[in-house]
């Protein structure tokens, strides 16, 4: 398990979404026969989608429908939304600002402090629509944070970094204690992201319900590009898979691989789920929903770092409603609607009547590559407007 | 036989056409000596080329010349010819929609209920020129539609789904018994879609004459965006060639393995018979044929879908007749004219005699890509407009 | 060697140019010091360099200025230039050819039958110059233009078709006795093409004195992508020098190894000695001389071809003389100008002292693609049309 | 190790940046405790960044910044700032040569002879702004130049060519003894390029300080393609960290192992890193710089050559001064700048305490090829003018 790259030096062959593809199975099962149920510990959702905390995703608008819809919306803490009481000007300045001046811009907006009078508010106003509030925060934040949500009524805290580990170093701040932490907030909690089945494991013992998978894939994402850092996500997510497996057999406690990332159509989101995923986290495709914030516009949450800005501002389309993106009828051909549909069918195709069952789909190593084909026809595409 | 993908977790590399060559032989036949008859159960085709059931292709007038040049056009039963008399102005409103409009306009045509009448009468209609008529169903028409077709004189019956399997599972509608299904319908029959050595084998116990190969691999086909799922015709096609050399030794009943989509030049049908092909079913290519209703447009047969839309309307260009599309001579260099003449000078090059050689001859690994050339060679075509 | 394509089909994974890297040596050598001489049986010519038979590149001023630096330029001796006597208006039809008609024209413009007395016409103009003559034919009229070459004072003789073998079967022409037509053929004989181990040594047999190997690499040839076949030419290379070692082993003659085609920069060239040529033949790059009647534009010899024809026009870019290519100095830095210098200084990097030891250079695989940097590149310099 | 590429013939696979990632570490560390101090024997720099000696990245005003901000510019000794007392005129030349003309104008502007006072001044100027002064020339000129800077003041020589060697053959001129140069060169001596563990190790042996990594992987280099020669940079920096380590364990010198070229992002340099390297020589990404003299042009070393030019005349675009490049904060998200950030961040992310750890990262091969996705993005990007 792994090639030399270089004279005593070894690496391992990781896969992405593009790389894979599923094989049908011996036995089909109608799609509405098929069941997409999922839990985090004691709470149950119809459908196994999460909406990313990134600000051009979720506002309260956005979270109330996803609820209403059976997902679950994850507003971010140290977003937009916390900075400011009216956030309307904030994304105007980001929307309007033009490709060359979005980092500087961004970095502007998000200068403004995190008022904490706001966390409340915008918690309190998902829950009077009778849906489960789940929000998020960093690392360093999340004991203040975490106390403050709770309090206000959330159901769900998420604390993510780029790259979260049990053990971290410093010598200039305290060092969160995950195990402590985790005895704090009572509600479920999730923590990302990571990425491969030493930390998984490590994060597991924490007393994490959840983890998120996934380092570098996004769209509006570029940690692969400025940090050199990133794992593709069928690799990721089934060593996560794996070591949820291990720790399950070994302490009989069920901790749910949330893929987080690089889905950018349907089929990326059914191959997350043939990989071992328990649920999936999406960011750009909710971005076309009309709910959005965004307004078609999307950022990755890095971008605004003062120092080392990671993340671009990614133009997407508003194409219809978040229920048309969820359940259809999708009037688009390409993948981008009725995503429950299609994991659905897809499901039905590879014989799996369960999530647990789509977890062992047979995958096949299948290039999308198809250079005189599908590239040209794309590049001619652009050619044409489309 | 298998790569790890994660911990635990292998996945088989699959190939497709673009991935592999073929080898010249260590002995060469003059093309006019070459033999491409095909056999499906007791009836002989000159050529080896059926053409798929898609509504852009295959109309009445399509299926008669296709027969009189020695193939076979499958008629679609559930497409525009058999919801509309006159199916003129149901095309006109596809052609004309705007792409953007396309999955939305093709819905509201093909919502339409199909006429059991006009079933019997485009059947006679081909009859009525002295060729075989082929026509095809889902499966869960297939007893209907076939009793339907049977008793109007239709030659074969063509039962096809994005998957078909023996066993499939729903609480909603019966279940179609392919078994008593085959004792129903008399004449040749021939099922699809389907990939694996597994399905192909079990399908083939059910009696069927021949199987379709192929899963998400068409050119106006989005089954692997939107699913996730396909795997490429070189795999499928040889896994399903060996499952048939099994059949036959344990049965003596050989059952025609016809790979069906993704073929978009004359090489890409050469591969496929090397691959282990008995016959191909084409459907781009056929519709840049004059006789083709889609007047160079066509449109995957899952795209009418009304929640869950899969495929895309596909411009072609209307380049020649049919008859020159199969024979020649081509005017164009491009590999997507006298398919039948590179057939045999592809076989004459490779030694093989008959289909059944070419089913023998040498595959290699030799990827299409040349980054540096080819690529960038297209770019600046479609730079200039041709 | 081999993997696995399907249930019980192996293949072997060959290699082009672009996949291939050369190794610097442990010692390096000043180029001018660097030998590249090449003999073909009794005759010497100073560079390894052949110009391939095509219209396009090759007329009898281009040759003669071939001989006069060194090569040897071979004549087609069934193309424009023996079927007219002023070929001008024949060049000026098929250059202003529209791109869509280009097929079209090139077959009406090579309808016209060979003459004879041109043949003999052409060889004596090229060897008043005082240089070496080489003409091609096709196997089948190998015996009578081979039988007027030869008398008309041709010092070399190609036998020339996209696939050859020593073993051919037709019911309705003679087919070809290699053995017999090289007791015919005194003067030194070339054959090609081929591209295995055993048909290369097969035709060593015959008594050829050198081979061309390449089947489908070239950028006029479409033979990959309309018959299916094609071997890359780093693999095609090395098996026909494994072949040439072998048969020189057993019979102590040396049968050259000429790697025909799929070499578009002075890269491709050092990469095909590596790969363990003698010689190499070329064809797109002297099409860009002032000498070569093509005026930039050049056309596959498979492409007038009645009823499937094979290649494509391309066009070129006129970029100095003949000289300038092949011995700088170089105008442009893409690797198209001074092809001996480049062959030279790589020669010298590697540390080969002549084309024997280059055969031994080390090889590496590594891809040419670089996806977020050169293609992206292109890409750009296409759009500010460069 | 190695594939077979031909009958007989094995190849080993090389990787490139585009190839691998970097994994998150198991712990992670504030990037602010991370330390990437870099030694050259017995000099110490603060950030283990070389500027390439290529005329459009540093003259005198370029290597004091540099200086200044804890890294080392080199001086190109047979540059236009050692040919011409005022070099602008010579860059307004090149600069504004159209694309077509830049080889032959650059060609011109090196005509002008090299004046050894030039480099005495150039010398003094650096060293008079109280930093370290860097210079380098061809092995040819090596002991006359080598003489006169050390003379002048030089802190560090570089000797640089394509491809370097301790072994090299001419009949012409006298070949160049490292081992007699490093007896006269008594300042730290940096020799390059080379990319084996054999060459590395024996221009070890003679006595070098460092070595520059890399032959054919610049953004401005053409070598592969114009000699087909060149090593993917993981490859190359993998094989000379070895050969440094066993160097290292043999005589307890520790000689430093500086990745030459084909960094064109942050995470290109990360990546060299953990493939081994102890510092970098950036060319391009430099060239971004307000100090840079190119003003947004670069070119490669081996383009005036007289007779074959390789490398090619790059735009990149100035986005703002040298300290925001190396130290930011950056206003682009595109991984150009902030590059000493991006390497701590990355660091601390991969649980790396300092560029020795950094070294020991865990790479994985994962193809940044996505073509569905971002290479149809970049392509769009292209037609939208970014």
């Amino acid at each position: 398990m792994g090639m030399w790259v270089g004279k005593g030096r070894k690496a391992r062959r990781c896969y992405g979404f593009d790389e894979i593809a599923l094989v049908p199975g011996r036995i089909t099962i109608n799609p509405n026969d098929v069941d997409v149920k999922w839990k985090l510990r004691d709470l149950g959702f119809e459908i196994p989608f999460l909406a990313a905390a990134m600000d051009g995703t979720v506002d309260g608008r956005f979270a109330i429908e996803m609820g209403r819809l059976g997902g679950l919306a994850v507003l971010n803490l140290e977003g937009v939304q916390t900075r400011y009481q009216n956030p309307q000007k904030a994304f105007d300045m980001i929307i309007n600002a033009e490709m060359k001046d979005s980092t500087r811009v961004i970095q502007e907006v998000y200068s403004k402090p995190v008022q904490e009078e706001l966390i409340v508010e915008r918690i309190k106003e998902i829950k009077a629509a009778g849906v489960k509030a789940a929000v998020s925060s960093i690392p360093m934040k999340a004991e203040k944070f975490g106390k403050i949500a709770q309090e206000a009524g959330a159901d769900v805290f998420v604390i993510q970094s780029t790259v979260t580990t049990v053990k971290h170093y410093s010598t200039e701040y305290e060092v969160v204690d995950f195990c402590k932490l985790r005895k704090q907030i009572e509600i479920p909690l999730i923590i990302g992201n990571c990425v491969t089945y030493e930390t998984t494991l490590e994060l597991m013992e924490t007393g994490a319900d959840a983890l998120l998978i996934g380092v570098g894939p996004g769209a509006a994402c570029t940690t692969r590009g400025v940090l050199g850092i990133g794992v593709p996500q069928v690799t990721a997510t089934a060593d996560a898979a794996a070591a949820r497996d291990f720790y399950f057999k070994k302490t009989g406690k069920y901790v749910s691989v949330i893929t987080d990332g690089g889905m950018s159509v349907g089929g990326d989101i059914c191959k997350a789920f043939a990989s071992g995923a328990d649920a999936v986290m999406v960011g750009s495709s909710f971005t076309r929903a009309e709910e959005a914030p965004g307004r078609g516009y999307h950022w990755g949450m890095a971008m605004p770092h003062a120092a080392l800005p990671r993340g671009t501002k990614i133009q997407t389309r508003v194409t219809g409603s978040l229920k048309q993106i969820l359940f259809g009828p999708a009037e688009l051909d390409d993948g981008s609607q009725n995503l429950v549909g299609a994991l659905k069918t897809s499901m039905g195709n590879c014989g799996a009547r369960n999530i647990q069952e789509m977890q062992m789909t047979e995958l096949i190593i299948a290039p999308a590559i198809k250079t005189e084909g599908k590239v040209l026809q794309q590049v001619q595409r652009v050619g044409m407007g489309k």
